[in-house]
């Protein structure tokens, strides 16, 4: 079964794929998917001895190309559709230790540059509205393979969050002619407290109102609105920002911090404007304090309110402090 | 810290209470603070040798009733208000380990006839807008205290999700003059595949585009809004229902099923026509097999967008042999 289903009372679309109930979870690091494929008789996902970044359709996809009939009929209480769309894994090296943050500046550009490379392609697929890269990194968030690698969806319309964002956006632009994001970006830096790394291109913030404790956006100074905007330096920079912020949060608690990375860029449908879009990458850790995990429970399950137990800028505090020490 | 953020980049408030860092975790079963208090010189939250259903403040709030000034100064791109509002915690009963499932339908009667009077008298108190009754269950969800208990929220304005199922109920109302929660249960009484439990007033079902694996949402059959509407012969049905269901999850996999549980009723602002509420009961279970939590990543903090790797009708299934198990 692999198939969409809208629920009617809340119009959201929800992507069922039965196939990932059996998909690989955490093999011995000798037995790793990703890594080059060392013994011919044994192939990895990468049928290569060696890569330097390596993107691939995944084996237990959400989203397909060319997906089969829905397993229900249709009917208007009811709706479904083929599960149409993309799913694909980049695999940042072929180092099974060596985590993004830790790759060295040069490296990162390069995987930005893949990261570029597959929006871009997607975003030529009609029946992709929306590419999203993300990451899910760490046990605690769920991971099932621990070679440093991210994913990337091709959703067949724009998801809520990102229509919530283009939504308030638009709002915004409309009453003041101005872009949002531009104006946060500019009162987080005018503010400086929340700060927590920063260059000529690019700015790395715990947000005002935060919903995890040691949340942080990492946004474009000037108003650009996909990885496709950003020029070759503009690139640079943004890995100068994002080694710094990585390393920073792996010093925070001694160990490999856990999150959910989600990069937000323009929606790949015909004729959204671009004014809306606002190029960003949020990255979301699950640690409230080194031992203590921020849970999504009641509050944010069941109201959409998210409740943060910490203070922004004494967490942005701490991670500059990190980032700082030697 | 205690106050409420909103990002003006999504319009969302997120509720800071940085107190609740420091709140009592999993305590061993002989400090409980949700005991009756046996040892007048080690008192629990419950100064009584004994009671049936205990309702107080919760000593750890993220909404008071009279809340400090923020700690910021308010600007455009960055408004804070007050953290008004309610936080209350209910004690289902003085058994620190019998769950509610298993008390019995006249006792858990009684914990709806609390719930009813609780929204009751918080709808009165005009700064709160929206009342939700929630638990939260089980370590694996973050649950700080074992002994069988829920909460309520008063949040001063109602939060994303009831607001969305508001919206998505007029549209529906204004296209068809129905509302969208009696005909979905319709379809779904009609379809019976999904169907967990059932008795004249209430039904138990898996939705038709279910988030979570498990997902279990307990809706009244006739259209009422909130549980003042809801007869007492039509509270021992709910009580039936819950008590099948609530045995049902803890047969499943033969461990106290974790999950989150959200009552959605009609907001208690002024002027919000009940036609758009329906009452309904949302069980959110982490497990998507004995052995594998279901995690929140990407797609679905990312995107917004849920994944589910299982089929609403063989999960309403399992339930329902679990249900009937002797």
């Amino acid at each position: 079964m692999n198939e969409r289903r809208r629920d009617v009372r809340t119009g959201e679309w929800v992507t069922f794929s039965t196939v990932r109930q059996d998909r690989t979870f955490l093999p011995p690091a000798d037995h790793c998917p990703l890594c080059p494929t060392t013994d011919p008789a044994a192939p990895t996902e990468i049928p290569r001895a060696d890569f330097q970044i390596a993107v691939f359709e995944n084996r237990f996809p959400p989203l397909v190309a060319d997906p089969s009939e829905p397993s229900v009929p249709r009917i208007a209480t009811a709706p479904v559709e083929a599960a149409v769309g993309a799913a694909e894994v980049v695999v940042y090296s072929p180092d099974h230790t060596r985590p993004l943050g830790a790759m060295g500046i040069p490296r990162i550009q390069r995987v930005i540059d893949v990261w570029a490379d597959r929006y871009a392609a997607l975003a030529l697929r009609e029946e992709i509205d929306y590419v999203m890269i993300f990451e899910n990194r760490g046990v605690e968030i769920g991971v099932t393979l621990h070679h440093p690698h991210g994913q990337i969806y091709g959703f067949p319309e724009i998801p809520p969050r990102p229509a919530l964002e283009l939504r308030t956006a638009f709002a915004h632009l409309e009453r003041t002619e101005r872009c949002v994001w531009c104006d946060v970006t500019a009162m987080e830096r005018a503010d400086g407290v929340r700060i927590v790394a920063e260059n000529g291109s690019f700015v790395a913030f715990v947000p005002f109102a935060a919903r995890f404790p040691y949340e942080v956006h990492v946004v474009s100074r000037r108003h650009a609105s996909s990885l496709l905007d950003i020029t070759t330096p503009e690139r640079a920079a943004l890995a100068d920002v994002l080694e710094r912020l990585l390393t920073g949060y792996d010093r925070l608690f001694g160990f490999p911090m856990p999150y959910v990375m989600a990069m937000h860029q323009a929606p790949t449908a015909d004729g959204v404007p671009l004014a809306g879009s606002h190029f960003h990458m949020e990255y979301l850790p699950p640690y409230r304090a080194a031992d203590r995990l921020k849970y999504l429970a009641g509050a944010e399950l069941g109201a959409g309110a998210f409740v943060n137990d910490t203070a922004p800028e004494a967490t942005a505090g701490a991670l500059r402090a990190a980032i700082a020490a030697p």
